[in-house]
Order: C-alpha cells, then structure tokens, then sequence
C-alpha cells in the first residue's frame, strides 16, 4: 500500500482499527509513527501513548465525547469528522472555551449512504464555510469512505466505487475553493478501492485498513489471494467422532461476519488451514460461542485432526476477529517471535 | 430460574459464559458463590479467583489444556468433560502423573448434533466404563445441551427438545446403572428448554445461562418478553440527516448475530430503545465496525434524536454482546450504581 501511495503521490494514513497494534502501525510505515486513521477515541488515546502525534478520528464527532477530544488535542494532532451543522457549532463554541483549535474534515457521502453530507447540496458548503470561519476549527478537509465497494461483485464495480470517491471530493473540492474556501486534504478510500483505484489525482491522502492483513472477504472479491492473508485464529479439535469435527474457536473467537457469502455461498465462517497454513478444504460451519463446527466435505479423511490437533481458521473478516482477542503471536518461520497486545474499547 | 430449579428439586449451575461477572453469578445463587458453568478455562481461572470453589467447564477436554485444567483442579473442584476415548486415557494418565483426581462428565448427544456421544452406540457404555475405571478420574455423570432449541421455531418444539434432552440422559443413565456404572449427577439445559421443560424427573442438575439477561431471540422465540430483557447497549447518535440515523455502535459493540430472524425477519441487528428504555420502533440495519445504521419506518419523526443524543440497544444475543466489552453498567432508578468488570479472554 506504500507503494500504491508512492506512486500517486498522496499521503497513506492506514485506518488502525483493522489491527489496534502500535507494532503493526509502525510497520505501515516503514518503522516510523506516522499519521493513522482510529475508528474510536480509546484508540486514539492509546496510539498517542504510544508516540502518534498525527491521527484522524473518523466517526463524526458528537458533543458527548467532545472533553475527550479536546483533551486529546492538547497533546496530539488530533483530526476529527462532521457532517452536522449543530455539532459543528457545538464543537466550535466548546474548542473556544477550551481554548483549542482543532482540525476538522467535512465527511461526503459518495454513494455509501452511511454519513457524510451530499456534496450537491447547497448545505455542504454552508457547512464548510461554517467550520472555515470558525476562529477554533481548522477546515482540513473533504473526507469520504466508499464503504459501498464492499457490496461490489466484481473488480468493475469496485473502479466505479474508487472513481466516485475521487470524483465525489475532488469535483466538491473545486466548488469550494471557487467560493474561496480553501481544502487542505482530499482523503478517500477503502481496502477494495485503493487496490483498484486508476486515478488518485486530486487527492491528497489514502485511508485503508483491512490490506494489513487481508481475509477471505477480500481474497474473493479480488483484493489479494489467499495466500496474501496474515491473520488466523490458532484453535483445538475438541470433539472428532469421525463424521463430526468440533474446534474451540466459536463466535467470540471468530466473529460472526458473514464473510464473503455473495459471492461464495459455501465460504462458512471460516478456512481451515493446517499448521503450515495449507488449505485443508474444511470451512467452519455453524458457530456457537465457544465451539466451531467444521463442514467436512464428502470423503474427508476425518481422522486426520483427532481431539487435540492445532489447526489454523482463516477468517472471514480481519478486523472484526482481531477485535476479539488480547494479543497477537506474532510467526515467522513457524516460530512465535513476539506479542502484541491489541488495544479495545472505547 | 431459581424457583424452576426449586420446584423441580434439582440443583441450578448457570452458565455464567453469558456474563462471566462474578457479581451477577452470585445474584444468580442469592448471593452465595455457588455453582458455575463456564465455557473457557480463562473464566474458570477467574471465577476460582473471585471464590468460587465449584465450576464445570463445559467443552471437551483436550490435551492442550491439561496443564492449566489440572493445576486449576488442585484448588477448586473442576468438573471437565470428554466425548472422545482417546482424550479420556489421556486425561487419566496426566491426572495420574500429576497426583491429581479430576471428576469428569461423559458428554451426551440429545440430538443437537454438536459435541457428545451417541448414548444408543455401544462405545458410549465402554467410554463411561473407561472414566468409572480409572484410578485419576472420578465419574460425574452424564451432561448434555440441547442447543438445537435455538433452531425451534414454536414452543412446542422447544419442549420436545427439553424432552430429548431429559430422555437422551435418564435413560442413558438406566443402562449404565443396569451396567454397574453409578451415575451421580444427570446434567442438562438451555435457557428455551429450561423455561418451557414440563419433566425434569431423573434429572439432578440444570445449566441455563442467557436467562440471566435474556435477549431479542429469546422474546421473540418465547422464553420472555421484551421486558424482561436487561442487556442494552448505549449508543450515541453521530449522523442524522433526517432521512438517516447512525449510531457509534456497530459490529463489534453490538456483534454480528442475526437474532431472531427465523421468526422476525425484520429485526435487524438490535432494538433501537430510548434512555427509558421505551421501544421506538427502529431497528439497527448495516452494520460495519464502529457504525449502526438504524432503519428509520416510513413516516419516522428522525427530528427526535438528533446528532449526540443518547440510545439504548436492546441485542439479538446478550451472551455475545456482553463478550464486545469490558464492564457493565449496573443501572437502578435511572441511575448508574455500579461498574461490574467482564472476564473475557480464553
């Protein structure tokens, strides 16, 4: 992904929330503790423990968690998100007795109806000129996430979502600016999108996540292979009865995404992998808390993983299954090298 | 449940994996640390911790945990389980070698099809034999779980379940005495089957575990009303344009389970409540990791919960949910009286 924003010349701001891990953060960026995309203020909170000094806080901001970003912001570069024009001004008044200010993106929606402003209503630039003038915001930006290519079934579809995310700030950026507000920062992107994407011109940072570790979702959809994929969850055959194999990892080891069901209806929750990290062909079917239970495909040799054996679930949805544990161990060459912690909450 | 367990004179041994708090699993025993079931070695180390000396880890064995579940076993009294010949001699031999005498539970298949042993195949006598004869373990009894009442649909057939899970057991537990195996404790439950059971003669012990909660699928399924449910999850409005209501709780505060959507298929990831805990009709729809889009009805009055105000989310599964996060809020009268903290982890 470094490369992929080398070579368009835009900022790379990894969204942290796939893994939570300072270790992991420096290692997107070479070594160093550069600018990180959070999805909640204890994440921000602890990566500037840990030496962040650049971070983007990408949930639009709400007066309930206004003290903690304020305090934050005294000590870190802290970004936050609005597409409201109540809690901008809310904001705008509690900055000021703070006596902080503090940058702010505008969110657009370019096509994912989750937040973010229309950027052809007249009320988006009303807003952006509401945060510019504002004497304790900083206008940083348009900001956008084209979480729609997601629900995208093919590559096509994913360049069309990477085309709207560009084309939806970029074409607002010039609006505004033609009304004489400046726009520091165009950021965009997805993990889908930034791997597909033909034409960043224009913008001026990238924000995926999932690419850290990819998962079964994106190998299928066409992000990566399989191969690519980082993360598994280590589990224990607990029940082997011939016919039916059961593992220790269950739905709060797993998480319950669904995965890449679309277009693979027979994906499961899960790939089991030996401990080398070969396909057996096995996928983990229904999940209860704490068990999974394999779907042996016809023929299996069953008796290959009596109760005891370690075996590897590659997983549906990285971000979701790393939320779910403490640490991670950390292989290399078939060897634990380190633990990380990860850090959760809110 | 308590009053359930009374009249039906067998012992009540909550599944605390719904909670893993030890305050309410002293609630559930009228304040006493009584008996518990958990689902991972991790919670047993941390109930053991908190006083409870009487605990029933309710997955296989395998011999990945011995060391832990053994040394556990020097302190409180640890019930294990075993569905697999192999495991049980191996178990047998490391409690030998480690001075140890550990009671375990031969685990039943009432037709749930998950863990257990066929109790109508000749090697489910031969593997309680197996326990009953060895030096290092002690003989429990039989357990079971009837976790396909999950998967019923009426009442009717939620106690047709609690009848194979009674019948699979007692009857099994006639052979193996007619065979000269005693048999103490006959150990069965869910909470659907638990609260629609209409015989529980033979039976000694019961291990309901959502009840303590309960949830959107157990009211929707029967097992309680909407009222009766306890658990939400407080969210902050962070989007609301009038058309679209987002909340901060999304995948992982919420989890992924789809609920009740066998019987209700418009009930969306969770109940959308207010602080009072009043029903407002919406449903949370998408879900991605930190974002709940709420499915606004037709004609819905958005204007009421603007940008920063406070929601409840009255969940699918309260067992899952309760595992996203690290304490309870303990409310009374609308007030916050306690902070009770979450054993997570494995």
């Amino acid at each position: 992904m470094r490369e992929i924003a080398d070579r368009a010349d835009v900022a790379l701001r990894p969204h942290v929330k796939t893994h939570k891990s300072p270790e992991i953060a420096r290692l997107q960026h070479g070594g160093a503790s550069g600018p990180i995309t959070v999805s909640t203020l204890a994440e921000a909170e602890a990566f500037a423990q840990e030496g962040f000094s650049d971070i983007t806080y990408a949930v639009p901001i709400e007066p309930g968690k206004f003290v903690r970003a304020l305090d934050l912001a005294r000590r870190v570069r802290l970004h936050l998100l609005t597409d409201d024009t109540a809690a901008a001004g809310a904001l705008s008044r509690a900055a000021s007795e703070a006596g902080v200010r503090i940058p702010i993106f505008l969110e657009v929606d370019c096509g994912d109806h989750r937040c973010g402003v229309d950027p052809g209503a007249p009320q988006a630039i009303a807003l952006a000129r509401q945060i510019a003038e504002s004497p304790s915001l900083i206008f940083a930006g348009l900001l956008t996430h084209g979480g729609h290519s997601y629900a995208a079934t093919t590559l096509e579809a994913v360049r069309r979502v990477a085309r709207q995310e560009r084309d939806a700030t970029v074409e607002f950026a010039d609006r505004l600016r033609a009304a004489g507000i400046a726009v520091p920062v165009i950021s965009i992107g997805s993990t889908p999108t930034m791997t597909q994407a033909e034409d960043l011109s224009g913008i001026t940072e990238i924000r995926p996540g999932n690419y850290v570790f990819f998962d079964s979702f994106q190998a299928v959809h066409g992000s990566c292979t399989f191969e690519d994929c980082a993360l598994t969850v280590l589990a224990a055959v607990v029940h082997n009865d011939g016919k039916r194999v059961v593992v220790d990892a269950g739905a709060i080891a797993l998480s319950k995404d669904l995965g890449p069901r679309d277009l693979d209806p027979d994906s499961g929750h899960g790939h089991v992998l030996d401990l080398e990290a070969r396909d057996t062909g096995w996928r983990i079917g229904n999940l209860s808390q704490e068990h999974g239970e394999i779907d042996l495909p016809s023929g299996a040799d069953a008796a290959r993983f009596p109760v005891g054996s370690r075996l590897r679930i590659l997983v549906n949805h990285a971000c979701l299954t790393a939320a779910q544990h403490e640490r991670y161990h950390v292989i290399e060459d078939g060897r634990v090298i380190a633990e990380w912690p990860i850090s959760r909450g809110w």
